[in-house]
């Protein structure tokens, strides 16, 4: 019995995460459960997984729910959460969006927990740091997000050494094959309409405007340890094949399967074994078809604008994924158009001042100033 | 420094292994050369390989190398193929086409030699006699056709219980989609045009009636020790994804690659590592498409007789082996039709006379009698 750790459970991955605990009542239990704002579905939760601890975000609710629970230790904010990371468990699940994710990273790893990750924020403003915790602590980061997990799979018992590239599909998101001036007329309701997966609100953003693959990068850079150079990114409208590793003697292995984010999800609960799932099976004959083509990098910049992050290095990641996080926010609050995002990270990486004493207090703080950039840049239009 | 007997040497894949052995010389050398009756391309070999002994199928061939290469150790015929595979080396590989094949594999494990083998009838005929002799001796079967390589790559690390089900691949060979009347009219010169590999004549017909597909469904239940009924044939015309293993959890995982079989050569002689290859690399994107569907078991009878002969057991296979080796040969002689072969050995099933006492004496004798019977079949119609 594997007890899971569970930040951000009201959300797409952690209720889905839920739904594999619900499936598995004699492999897996829940030790914490935490959430925003979402406090019915919270309780819901709690009253069918019983948990130990709970984290909200806001001190009132906190407040309402040890009422309500009085056995349940109930925390709040920043502090819950890191409280949470450090509490006695076999794996802590972190699906928390955005930049907050890196901080229970942290704290989890230095408690000695090892780590399944959605929150790829983290290793984009902290890659660094993360992966040289996770080395000094011997604690596991084992991915989620479907590509990582795929890479993550494909390169199992061989060595890294003979790995020549790395193929990070990408299904296009819903504007593929659109023009630049395409891309300036579209709506947020568009932007939310993704082909192919059912995600929280940011990342289907970032898939719109393929910063998602940008972020992933460098996420893939840091936890699988191969230059961005050697990262491919294949479009992939079809979103079977999540991503290949291409080794030096000409075979490319590649993890493949519909899209259903449990499976990323139960291969994190379960490494290295693989839980039996009764989720509808891949039918390649009813797909048929499987088509790749190049991204274009004139259009979506963001993949470019990461690629630069990346190789600048210190805190640049950290901006470009400050700046990228306040955007989306924007666009999702109708205050900017869908091509502000790209175009104000632009400008933030051009005005960054680097840093590269990377702790978490200098990563957040570059976070923080490429968020003002980002917003000040924007009302100089 | 690996050492390689290489038991046909002049054929298809003889000839891609020594090119692999040609890019390596710091890694391989080969102690073994052996070929049927292409001695002008023996002797450029030896002058280019410098093995200690070489094997030929005639005696007066045998003699005429003894005297022109004193210092070489020259043998021949099945006697010959006994002492090369027992021969002291560090892998054999056994590219021999056809039953004749077993009797060194047999040998070769018996004397503590590790077996690559391209020779899918070995297991074919005698998968239990063969597989029981690798458990007895601790040696391994190293597959070099491209689709048990890809399962084998596909199952590294991975529990073998954890598979649901095999996805091998087929290209379809020159008459896919033909229904049963256009297949009847098939000549010769047709069935030798293969869209997509490069073989020898066995092979290429054997892909063109698919029998090569159901040979492989038998081989890779000895081989991985799964159920042909969890062996699922995808027709695939591109021949990128050399075949896939769908896990329990629901991730299949694929291998892709070219079309070369310098790559699952290379793998067999690595293992487990990787060779670095300079191969062609993989481009998806000049590829572009990728298709799949079911194939036809009504116009293409030589998969349902495969699996038919596979769960009968006994000597069923090696009956189903030895026939359709002798219909082939005539196919290529032009004295019978293309669909004669699948027409014939569903007849050869139907009278065979089934052992269970599966000695390689026993498996001989069961592919002599279908051969026998497969022709007394032909001349009553």
């Amino acid at each position: 019995m594997k007890t899971i750790a569970i930040l951000g459970s009201t959300g797409s991955i952690g209720t889905q995460a839920l739904d594999l605990v619900r499936r598995n009542p004699e492999k897996f239990s829940v030790s914490v459960l935490s959430c925003g704002r979402r406090i019915e579905r919270l309780k819901e939760q709690i009253e069918e997984f019983h948990p130990r601890m709970v984290v909200v975000q806001r001190e009132e609710d906190a407040a309402t729910l040890a009422m309500e629970y009085p056995k349940l230790q109930v925390e709040y904010g920043d502090k819950g959460l890191i409280a949470a990371a450090e509490s006695s468990c076999d794996l802590v699940l972190n699906s928390l969006v955005g930049i907050r994710g890196m901080i229970p990273t942290y704290y989890a790893l230095r408690a000695g927990n090892d780590i399944a990750f959605a929150n790829k924020e983290t290793l984009v403003a902290g890659g660094e740091l993360i992966m040289r915790t996770s080395e000094e602590t011997g604690r596991k980061l084992l991915p989620v997000d479907s590509e990582h997990s795929a890479i993550f799979q494909c390169l199992q018992q061989n060595s890294g050494q003979a790995v020549r590239r790395i193929l990070l599909t990408a299904s296009g998101g819903p504007f593929r094959g659109y023009t630049l001036e395409q891309l300036r007329g579209v709506t947020l309701d568009q932007a939310l309409r993704h082909p192919k997966w059912d995600m929280g609100n940011k990342i289907t953003i970032d898939s719109a405007t393929m910063m998602n693959k940008g972020l992933e990068i460098i996420e893939a850079k840091w936890l699988f340890d191969v230059d961005p150079d050697r990262i491919q990114v294949v479009v992939h409208p079809q979103s079977i094949v999540h991503s290949a590793v291409e080794y030096w003697d000409g075979s490319v292995l590649a993890q493949m399967g519909n899209p259903d984010m449990r499976i990323p999800i139960s291969y994190a609960f379960s490494w290295p074994e693989r839980l039996e799932n009764d989720f509808k099976p891949l039918d390649l004959f009813a797909e048929g078809t499987l088509t790749f083509e190049r991204p274009d990098p004139e259009v979506f910049k963001t993949l470019r604008l990461a690629r630069q992050a990346c190789s600048q290095g210190g805190t640049y990641p950290a901006a470009l994924n400050g700046a990228n996080e306040v955007l989306v926010q924007m666009f999702l609050e109708k205050k900017i158009g869908f091509t502000d995002i790209q175009d104000t990270i632009e400008k933030v990486l051009e005005v960054h001042k680097p840093e590269n004493h990377l702790t978490l207090e200098g990563i957040l703080e570059a976070d923080r100033k490429a968020r003002e950039a980002a917003v000040r840049l924007l009302s100089k239009n």
